[in-house]
């Protein structure tokens, strides 16, 4: 059993420059930590144990830059990331920070602002690329409305489309290797937004021309701010094939967006997920998109991106003792118990196996008597996770 | 104008025989009216005027009829139909109220329930064309978990699966004219309920063996559990092509399912929803899944189902004249105002078109002056609801 | 019957400085909107036809002015409302902008940070009284925790309830002519907020050494945040005699604060809420604390202010016709019917009363049986609504 | 260290008949569990190790039962106390089930109703002190509105008052030895209900006849349904010495009333809960109002109860830890230091005190610059909790 708690490069952590760097400004405060560069963010990552750092491009190449600025800050990042050993797996645009994106990015209606939000993805696409990125995300941060009178959803939905079609052409031109990935989320800062939830995006990848270069990046806060368990909609994603990066941190159901240390919230639910990835693979970045309370200062940051490693890890754990857990595993093994008398109904379709189980006599009651002991599986995996067994 | 708000068949309004049959129990109090037989029900839809009524298998053949019982009670019904006009254009079936059902139907640990969900649908789907049901909604009352230590997600999802494939096939071996229209619930009466949203739904279809056979069923009140915006859930559908039923209710966000007269809880919301369902031609049931309050007798249910249909053609004649408003519209116009000069880099992909698109100069702070007037556009809109202008 | 519904100052509509004045920042973007002067911003008000505004002490005097700067700025204020006629009804603190504020103000864990909450306090309410305001209102935005880690609830309610004590006998020393009244709010910007509703405010007052010195001001947003029904909690304070100021605005529930435009968000809840205070002779201020979308410029903000006044005037004319509509008073009469005979044992409390009472014979059954029409009442409610009736 | 987490009777576990006689019928389903006798039940209770019972009137004695049924029911119940050594400290009325109550009890807009809800509950008072209670909880279970329309909230407030006071006044005649714990939900089984919170509970006491005798039972799925911080709303009863009982047992926030197993959702607010609770030696009942999964059998019932007080014991082990912990009390006692320089203002109001302060020069941005240290104090606190520490 691994006792330190240690991050390593397998594990593939990463923070986005955006939330080790955060300030800590919120709708009703200013500012509570100075503003710290790229290159420093990228030492203050590799001093926690981080593998990966990802940006924005705005994050890294502030929006009114020259091209000769843009280069020396590069080459800056490049330089630190060489130094550190850090990658950059991902990479994102900034579409909603700047007063042009009010009104949303790309299913804004003014056509002008749709056409700079395409350019601005074009260009970042390129800075995410050169710098090592195989997966691009995309979220939309604007892409809603406060009052449908202002915008038709429908219309809303072709304008998204037309532009995730045009940037996977763009990619395709470009001969690069990276994955989209659509992040979801409910409202905020918009009163409602387009694609609420990581199903909503599951279910419009599949009306774009090139449905196999685009997945998911569910997060954790993003689903639960509508109240969701984001153990399943993961699923839903890594059954389709579609989980391409994830966001990791913490967040209380029905709330402002949080964006609190991973598993500090719930770590009920962040066991389930965590025992999920690790269960099934999943071999993508850790992503914590979160950031530190606005009560701490620098070495505050740092501890809070110790934390969200640490507690990843401790979870990992917990998810080994229960999958090696004797009394847990013998009541899954009674509740999953097949004596294989319905395989004959099962599997591929055919008239004759339709027929004979129309005639099957089930013995309602009888089969509804039996308890299922979840009472029991779930205290004890309560006792997992508190360390008392 | 229309004045009268007198419910028409064209308008295609139908209920359930559960919704105007139901007795008033909750989980903290007993029934408050009598129950009355489907044959009642239906005369009872015809005297409100009602269109059309739907059902669970159980709702109208109960669960341990013999088989003349259940011929018998058909024949009744389709008497009562013939009487009174009303089509049956609907059908479901019950996989939540029985014990059976306790850990689930297609997704429960048991594959003895597991093969009896199955026969039970089969059996509900030849009931429902033999009434003439040309769609078939598909509500797991019960997949889903209070702990996720008790299933595995991805296990459910295949097991929904097969289970989805497995009825298409049925469907299409007997040659039925059916389509099936799944419905999102995010929990209630299950802690965690698989495919929470509609979203999740459309993603899910895209998975199965005959998706153009499978479209889905939102109804107000399960995506208003969750916060969301119905009407966006609905366009997505729609955008699809996948709107093949809807359920009309009402539901404060965050709450029990509180299956509320339809436009009671938020006016607003339901414009909005009756205006995306008629400006795009929806040519659907307009079906009432909703309860009259536990206080109500008879005469109170039929003020309820009365009052579902009259509040959904007072916003229909909102929406007309929304569309005819001229200070409205004038806004909508300029907000929308293209003069042409992006088209250039936008429809069909090209290199050049791209090339171009990097290089053009956008003034972004003069583009972000604008102000969008949406105040006053919701303003007006507000007016028009409350019947100021 | 008022058919312009044109602001009079009878109406006693007022806005915060800090509504109109609200550049459109949020925790995703930018400023959209020129910060104009607060002198500009009365004149504004003005324009729109508001009887009053409001501020927050470092919205009218930055926070690092000089006393001559101060003065001069109070000078400018108080000539642009004698230009204007406007009055200055309420003020209140900002506790929660400055850094030093991170922790809370007067629950802060560091006692420098409590005197300085207090110093500001005072200050603050210096400069309210001198400019006219009577009522001072206290909303503890940083009155929280994000981790119940970090401070003890009960020394935080006490640390609470020492600054109010402190400052009623503050404001009793001076003589002034002013009243407190207490925001409640559940999260946001804090994780958890203390004393989360107008309930728990209202139970806190109670506690204080001079209750009767302090009242709630109840916000809509502030509850529907929490999901609850905000006329309940109004009508509460008002029976308690507490309800000192109240702030309009709307908000969907289980979401980040919106502060929205009144009524834009769910109009049938304002409409009870509006019935409430007017049929109750409220006669305090209408305060709207709320803004502007973030797509909207000067024009805009005009637009919203006039729809918040507005739409409380068609909201409050709605209350009129609900309350003269014949079939409704019909139907309230006969669901409140009493014929007398229970009133033998209602009233002051006696022994004789309660055996009499004990041995009543009730016919359980027959009682419930009565429909109670609400169906009906609910449906004619939405009528007088939409203006269908 | 206590390790085997043995529930004792000093622990004053207690549960209600109706929970773990729940039969596990929900508004989709049928019972799944056979009803068992109240005796029976009190068997149950003893063999899990439960100190006390605690029930509804028609719990233990049908509504319809003869005097005689009554008086033998009573005396097998006393029989098994005695046979088992449980006690009864909390009693309760079922103001909620018959139809009788389906406008309300006490703000029934029918008088009948009103009285009858009055009779019923003295005999459940008379009933309940027969059996030895000490404390009374009032749960006013259909003591609201589906629509404002119905009941003017002014109205039921005092109606609600009338029946309190009526009740004080009959235990006072009565010379009973016993206290009132009002208890708060916010909605479900009504559209909303009256004093939604133990805050609004705590305010409305205070404007009784005699608000000594009346307290509040905090139910933490009352509160959670609303999305508030429990442990702030027990910390505010205590402080005021309001809280006469508790409800223990856990629910999403933003959900149906879940009343799943204590801790079972969010272990990490179970922890301040008991954490409070056992730091200031509240020495009331740990009363837990919850019930099994519908997925169990009558030994997963006992799983249920079991679990309860299992997780209350290690949880209160977790509190000594975090206690004993030197690195957390070192950063609580760091983040709290008091170098006693701000005691010249704190306390006893005074002018010169207040003058004093007007003048102190604070330095706001030194003060600001402080880290807290509270990811730091949560990361610890979540080692603690899942036993890394």
């Amino acid at each position: 059993m691994m006792t330190e708690y240690k991050p390593k490069p397998e594990h593939k952590f990463t923070f986005g420059l955006w939330t080790v760097g955060n300030t800590g400004s919120d709708p009703f405060g200013a500012s509570v930590r100075e503003k710290i560069t790229p290159v420093e963010l990228v030492h203050l990552l590799a001093e926690v144990g981080a593998w990966g750092v990802n940006f924005h491009d705005n994050d890294l190449v502030p929006i009114d830059a020259t091209p000769s600025e843009r280069d020396q800050i590069v080459r800056d990042f490049k330089k630190a990331l060489a130094e550190t050993g850090l990658v950059v797996p991902m990479a994102t645009t900034n579409l909603f920070y700047e007063p042009i994106f009010k009104d949303g990015a790309f299913t804004a209606n003014d056509p002008k602002v749709r056409a700079y939000a395409l350019q601005k993805t074009i260009k970042a696409i390129d800075l995410g690329v050169e710098l090592g990125a195989k997966v691009y995300v995309f979220w939309g941060g604007r892409e809603g409305v406060e009052s449908d009178a202002t915008k038709d959803p429908i219309t809303s939905i072709k304008r998204s489309r037309e532009a995730m079609n045009y940037l996977c052409e763009y990619v395709k031109d470009q001969n690069y290797d990276l994955k989209f990935a659509l992040e979801a989320k409910p409202n905020e800062p918009r009163g409602d937004m387009y694609n609420a939830t990581t199903g909503h995006m599951l279910g419009f990848i599949e009306t774009l021309d090139y449905p196999e270069m685009v997945g998911v990046n569910p997060e954790v806060a993003h689903e639960h701010m509508a109240g969701l368990n984001f153990t399943h909609g993961v699923a839903q994603a890594m059954d389709a094939g579609k989980l391409f990066h994830i966001d990791l941190n913490d967040q209380a159901f029905g709330r402002y967006d949080q964006d609190f240390r991973f598993g500090s919230v719930n770590p009920k639910s962040a066991f389930f997920l965590v025992k999920l990835l690790e269960d099934n693979h999943y071999d993508g970045s850790r992503h914590f998109d979160a950031h530190a309370y606005r009560t701490e200062d620098y070495e505050g940051v740092k501890d809070f991106a110790r934390g969200c490693m640490r507690t990843y890890l401790i979870l990992k754990e917990k998810a080994e003792r229960w999958n090696a857990d004797s009394e847990i595993q013998a009541i899954v093994a009674e509740v999953n118990a097949d004596d294989g008398s319905m395989n004959q109904y099962f599997g591929k379709y055919s008239s004759d196996k339709v027929n004979a189980l129309k005639s099957h006599p089930f013995d309602r009651k009888a089969i509804a008597q039996r308890g299922m002991k979840y009472e029991r599986l779930d205290q004890l995996t309560i006792e997992v996770l508190l360390g008392a067994r």
